[in-house]
């Protein structure tokens, strides 16, 4: 059984805060600052060029993304590391259409996080060839699926009320029509038990800002299925997915496997905080984080809904049905997530009107859920959101 | 005029080191790491989700941006930083194409960094349509823009040679024909005055770690001409290009000005490491390092051909027409380099034969110059290359 305390004590937490808020960016791993700090001046400093092979940077990439593997269900050698997730979309997804040429649809959903939608459509508008995008709502995606459909784009776990796709099932639906699938695992990896290979995913990727604890901007992860490592053309073939990058040929060929996935040069200092942030792993099982958070959720749904009647759930009830996050709405989501921030419950607001909490039992136990239930039933039962300064527009929510 | 003790006070460089690779990974500016670490504990470790707007994250990229806008002679507000050199060389070219949709050529040479040629190739194979890359020596370049050429794409200085094109003339030449330019500053900003603007350059792009000291792996920049603000259309259409990211809007609309070049979550602490890394232009002129930086390579040439009949320059001779450093080919150049470095003396190894040192006058001396051709003589003169360590092949060279 994980030892809760002591995945808590590799966190840098600041007093006086309860933080539900680790859906979006996770706390400050305590050994990334030793770690980092070593970098920056036993690496960089004394090593300089030579870190690239002295100090493994090169290597990073592939090294860390078969950690990560391990808690996706991912082969050894079938995931690596770098640029931003909205990058990661944009790589799978031209490489998936490109594996299913005679297909014309990129299919998706409302719930997917809007960047992915952007991405599709960004993509789609430099190929032209009558591709399109098809969004429809979450729970009508099994019956679109159908003979026209070149690639399902989906994210596990809805970015606004925590609903999870069944990616097993979707999986299975999309090849037995003749698709390929595309899985964004944003609100997944590190929250709960992922099976990449088991559920037959052709492509996924995700970011290492949330449930990993990578840091405020961290690198994303791309998987590829092995079956498709020597025939997947990366769409954007930078150098160090290149067979030989300093051979410096003038003509690209992809390199081997997963390799060829990587772009530009690895973000060296961020993938050390990365790699500091993802110990917590050898010391946690994510079947106990999944139950614990499945707890810790259903506790606070019913902590508020007994003193918050104003408030919706706008969550799954069933645990199993649900991610790491809790939602609810109200036509007030925005002043009363400010208040809630200003008395030191931190979560966020998703427009149009959800606030949103995640708890993640790394970090996060039951004083900190009845903490922050209590809290919002004096704010939502009180008005206290009800002051100009918590109606004021920050730059991000 | 420039203090350079001053400059060089500012970097940490390692005992019995002669650092000559600042063209491939600058040293350790001392204030990143205060910066860094002052980042994760007060900023991503207290104010947590909070930072990006209390730390001002979320308007690093382009703050960041304008300082270095300022060394390349862009207009205030037409850079961002993000991703990869490789990403962004993506990004320009993807849009410079749209921009010019009747033509079919993409002209560069093959003195261009080998990436940016890949990134080309596979644009242009995902965009089909019978887009062709033309690929010419570099003295064929001028003779070679005519009608057909959409984008002319270019890295200013050979990262082999230290060959310097002429952007204005170039530039001038290509829009005369009726073809947009993409430049890659890659070896030249933070090396010498580029004016972006006076040129008339459409896009440029480059990355931090060389001459801007960023780190290994630091985040790229791109500039936009502000004539094509509101027409370029991002490729990379992500959700921080949005024109209101957090509306969580389904359909992409494009921000404003160069935001819309913008893609995923911005790199924080990298961004933070090289904010630090630009204090040193606050104290340094360009103009100032150009003239040094023109006369260390000059003295390094000088007193290697006087020492090393057998080493051929293979770099300009004229310090006008020649980046920030100076090669020298030799059939045993692999090895030459590996004894060097063995001695302290860090240059680098480029494919097939060169031998590359780069003179960063913010952090480089006479001293050094004469240090290094001293040994480079010992170890040429005396065949002290010829030992079995020296020709095993790194990762990374």
């Amino acid at each position: 059984m994980t030892d809760f305390a002591a995945t808590r004590a590799q966190f840098h937490l600041p007093d006086g805060v309860i933080y539900l808020d680790g859906n979006s960016l996770g706390p400050l791993p305590i050994a990334a600052e030793r770690r980092v700090a070593k970098m920056l001046r036993e690496e960089w400093g004394e090593q300089l060029i030579r870190g690239w092979n002295t100090a493994g940077w090169m290597v990073q990439p592939r090294r860390i993304g078969d950690r990560i593997g391990r808690l996706i269900g991912a082969e050894q050698g079938a995931v690596t590391m770098g640029d931003t997730l909205s990058i990661k979309v944009y790589q799978a997804l031209a490489s998936a259409l490109e594996l299913n040429p005679s297909r014309k649809v990129v299919l998706s959903d409302s719930g997917n996080f809007p960047s992915d939608l952007y991405i599709a459509q960004g993509l789609l508008a430099s190929l032209g060839r009558g591709l399109t995008l098809k969004v429809v709502e979450p729970e009508e995606v099994e019956a679109a699926i159908d003979g026209s459909v070149a690639v399902l784009m989906l994210t596990e776990v809805d970015y606004r009320t925590g609903r999870l796709h069944d990616m097993r099932a979707l999986t299975g639906r999309a090849h037995a029509a003749g698709a390929l699938t595309v899985w964004d695992l944003a609100h997944s990896a590190g929250a709960l038990p992922v099976d990449v290979a088991g559920a037959g995913a052709d492509f996924a990727v995700g970011c290492t800002y949330k449930y990993l604890n990578g840091g405020p901007g961290a690198p994303a992860f791309i998987y590829v299925a092995p079956r498709h490592h020597e025939t997947a053309r990366p769409a954007l073939s930078g150098w160090l997915g290149h067979e030989a990058p300093f051979a410096f040929d003038l003509d690209y060929r992809a390199g081997r496997g997963i390799e060829r996935m990587r772009v530009g040069t690895p973000p060296v200092m961020a993938l050390t905080a990365l790699d500091a942030a993802l110990d917590v792993w050898d010391i946690a099982s994510i079947e106990d984080v999944r139950a614990k958070s499945i707890a810790l959720c259903d506790l606070f749904i019913r902590e508020v809904e007994e003193r918050c009647p104003d408030l919706a759930l706008a969550s799954p009830r069933d645990g199993q049905q649900r991610g790491s996050q809790v939602s609810f709405r109200h036509g007030q989501g925005y002043a009363i997530m400010q208040a809630l921030i200003a008395r030191g419950v931190i979560g966020d607001f998703r427009a149009p009107d959800a606030i949103r909490f995640g708890f993640t039992p790394l970090y996060i136990g039951e004083e900190e859920v009845l903490g922050a239930a209590r809290i919002l039933a004096e704010i939502v039962g009180g008005r206290l959101w009800d002051r100009p300064e918590y109606h004021r527009k920050a730059l991000v929510t």
